[in-house]
């Protein structure tokens, strides 16, 4: 197969709407997983199913399995790992890696070949296949899948305090970005970097956005860096656009630009750890064999909710 | 106090030569404790009761210490926490971060004031003693002193398999930088940066070092980068002169400089993540109040051994 060059990807920046018309607040984790297993759920998941964890998705060859959870524990702020296939090849149960929780408790019915949105494919480190709706076939018994935590899990809690992200507010998929901030490396995983969310959020409440995220350690935690200055220290190029999701808007739906309101109003890029950041490090290092990962803002939805990964003070 | 500026440090660049002259391999960590207790051991700790675990340090006054801990999870290989005083205030028991150890059987005999060779002192943010013998005057019943894996434990290690680092063998300093590699913020902390310990290596040698001292997650495991093209990625303007420590040497002591051997017996930098790196947040974000560290290279050494905080597979 030839490889796909993402950058042209045709679906990366493209508009994807919810086709779930009922209110959010009804659905349950497992609505959301079960919808996307029938192939009736197929938009980004941002606002999906409030309170519920959504997680980013690695599969990997078993042989880089340590490998993988060793970059994880370096890296616990953009690669938070909350589960992982219950044995080499399984997709229906996890094990946990999340203190005080059992797979089971993080998701019961499980088909993790289908249950996400849409997928990608690597082989031999190139994308092959961009949103598909499952991976039945390219799942192998060899497969391993990790269940890493994901930034959407905290945005409830923002629009809760009055911050909804401007891209859930307009139904949009959050803007994520490459960096030259260095991962640790762990065996095979070395020369790779982080990906990062951004949410704009007026510079007067960059430290409220700061204290609510900072419990969530489990999804990525407070943000890495904030600021129109941190464009630069992170190494990205061009605001409006985006490496993966699509390109970030202000609160009234206008594109994020510099110098929107003034001083403590002014609206800032605030930048947080991103679970594509695992998809990113396969791109550089291309493993041989066949990885899987989910499409960027497209998530499993999960059976625990906010309070239950929350570490106990 | 006037402010000490560390980068003239009187002490900092100076040789410290061990006084201790019976065989380090006679030496238990308790030993080594009660003679820095003594004021007998007032040398770097490099090679020192070679398999016990040497720790930095870090004494903070106790509103910091919940944003520290956050720190620390966030960032585990520059700062990865091994213990804290067992309550706020006490300097003679531990409270073990390492699953499966006791604070008691990490140091039982134990004097946080008076334990390590040397110390520094800051009064908000600026070093006003430095290398000073203990902190018995500066040590207050509001602080917490926590202790953070030292690479110095993985030498022996090294050196069993014929990979002594060079500055161990000419019983040096290890050279340690300040890098443009930002820590993922915490709280108060934040906007700083991974201060690095460097040992050279052959360049076929790395991929021996880094499965070497991978399995040591609690003392910086595996290095963040190697190789000459390492120095620029992380800021270093100039080898030869270190931030902290000891200026480094090639094997036969000569000082370090690029293009020493050819191919792949090439003598390159090789980094690992430094437990200098609290002290190097405190300079930056100047906290109000006293904080206390230990002289960069002189180390507490505890009573736990290598085998005890490599996790089992």
């Amino acid at each position: 197969m030839a490889p796909i060059a993402l950058d042209e990807g045709v679906e990366v920046a493209k508009p994807q709407r919810s086709i779930n018309t009922k209110s959010a607040t009804e659905e349950t984790g497992e609505q959301v997983r079960l919808a996307a297993r029938a192939g009736k759920y197929t938009s980004q998941t941002s606002g999906a199913a409030p309170t519920y964890i959504q997680a980013n998705f690695i599969v990997l060859p078993s042989r880089y399995a340590a490998d993988f959870r060793l970059l994880c524990r370096r890296n616990p702020v953009p690669c938070p790992l909350l589960a992982e296939s219950k044995e080499v090849g399984r997709w229906d149960q996890l094990k946990s890696w999340v203190d005080g929780l059992t797979g089971d408790q993080i998701a019961k019915d499980l088909d993790l070949r289908h249950d996400f949105p849409k997928f990608m494919v690597y082989e031999n480190g190139d994308l092959t296949k961009a949103h598909c709706l499952n991976v039945e076939a390219e799942w192998t018994e060899d497969h391993v899948g990790f269940l890493i935590g994901c930034s959407y899990s905290f945005e409830n809690a923002l629009a809760s305090a009055g911050l909804i992200p401007a891209h859930t507010a307009h139904g949009r998929n959050a803007p994520m970005y490459r960096t030259n901030i260095p991962l640790c490396p762990a065996g095979i995983f070395k020369h790779t970097t982080y990906v990062v969310s951004m949410r704009p959020y007026r510079r007067r409440d960059v430290e409220r956005v700061r204290e609510i995220t900072r419990p969530y350690v489990a999804t990525h935690g407070e943000p890495i860096d904030w600021g129109w200055d941190a464009v630069g220290r992170l190494g990205i190029q061009d605001i409006s656009q985006p490496d993966y999701g699509e390109a970030p808007v202000a609160m009234d739906g206008s594109p994020l630009v510099e110098g929107v309101g003034a001083d403590d109003d002014e609206l800032v890029p605030v930048f947080w750890g991103c679970g594509v950041t695992p998809q990113e490090a396969i791109r550089r290092v291309k493993p041989e064999g066949r990885v899987i990962g989910h499409a960027p803002g497209y998530m499993i939805v999960l059976d625990i909710r906010d309070q239950d990964i929350i570490p106990k003070q």
